[in-house]
């Protein structure tokens, strides 16, 4: 969402690498599953989700879409490093990596090739509930322990509005005050709460653009919020595009 | 629950171990975070939630709650073998393995180390969209793979009724038929499917026991006929508690 958020504006271009090598969900997600992954003289070129948005995940490698793969950590990271020297990312703006949950071989391998490049930031995604936070305290106490700035966190899945009734329902419900409060606690930014909308998924599965087609829902306006805080905290100004109104 | 559902009968006893190394929540949702694991010449001493259902988890060995735990696979397979090896888990009906999400270092670990005793099967669970059903496809394939017969699957976050007009809402929409389909076209048994029930969230969050606070609960009803499911497939009877009515 934060990659195709910033690619919205059709003249920055934006990277998406899916660090996820047991279960990889971009390709479903951005509607490309289908392709695969041609190489050339240069190297492998990433796979294009609309103009100005290039992908790249291992689902492209695999025989079918159903395959396993069933890789040690090793050869995960191995993988990872090879989606980020042999792939032709070209002239990008933005590279974003999605990670799987977790502070192992993933997050290590992104942040050690990436080194000397250097990584802008990391994004804390978490639901409202103490047991997702319980992870994200984790993966807060790894970002400071790697040495990489915290952008901020989101909140998703938080609250849902019956559309029949409009009643609002906390379905993950924030026993120990959600994401908002543990920023506060942490010292890091809140960057907006997402409400849960069925469209999303169906989004997501369909492989059409959420942000796009349902840009005037409270969920969408919410992402929307969060890649202009993002790039704000990035010092950045005039790339995210604004809402019409 | 799985493990909760079989300890329901005060007759049988439950080990429920924890593989997820970097994100464990088990404790969390047992009511038993606060513990600590004791040695003992025989090994370590799993903690006790109830008379009847003994839990081990890395939780248990940190330094403080929000501890990251940094390691590669080898590491965290390492660390369940000595699970499995060191853990004086004494004489259990059932040993409960609960896995991350994929099929790398946990799940070949696990697989490698009870190769002898013998993994009697797998659950697999996901929710209704087709980017969760994506990665339980590769679960199964690996599950093929490794010769781990498959009890079944259940559809967790499914549907969800509004409190104030009891309206059911498709909040993760099955585009692609859920698990319900999926079962039929792999040859495996559909369990049933566990609705959206904010209480589920809340007693995980507080450590309480869903099943028994909220036994008349849609979900609670679901989650135990799931257990009589895997029960029976496991050829077993009489062990799973009845509803009253």
């Amino acid at each position: 969402m934060l990659a195709t958020g910033l690619a919205l504006n059709p003249d920055i271009t934006v990277g998406l690498m899916d660090t996820d090598i047991t279960g990889p969900s971009i390709p479903t997600m951005l509607g490309v599953a289908e392709e695969t992954v041609h190489g050339s003289a240069a190297g492998w070129e990433p796979v294009w989700a609309g103009d100005n948005l290039a992908c790249m995940s291992i689902q492209f490698m695999l025989p079918d879409r159903d395959a396993a793969v069933i890789w040690r950590g090793a050869k995960k990271s191995g993988m990872i490093k090879t989606f980020l020297k042999d792939v032709v990312w070209g002239d990008l703006d933005f590279l974003v990596v999605d990670t799987p949950p977790g502070t192992s071989d993933e997050h290590l391998a992104v942040n050690s090739y990436l080194k000397d490049a250097g990584v802008d930031g990391a994004l804390l995604i978490t639901t409202p509930q103490e047991v997702a936070l319980l992870d994200v305290r984790k993966e807060l106490a790894f970002c400071r322990k790697a040495g990489i700035r915290v952008l901020g966190i989101v909140e998703n899945m938080s609250g849902f509005v019956c559309p029949s009734c409009k009643h609002q329902s906390q379905i993950f419900r924030a026993s120990t005050g959600g994401a908002r409060k543990f920023a506060e606690e942490e010292g890091i930014r809140f960057l907006g709460a997402v409400p849960l909308d069925p469209r999303i998924g169906m989004a997501c599965d369909y492989g059409e653009s959420f942000l796009e087609n349902f840009a005037d829902s409270a969920s969408a306006k919410a992402i929307r919020g969060v890649v202009k805080g993002v790039v704000d905290e990035l010092g950045l100004k005039d790339i995210v595009l604004e809402d019409d109104e």
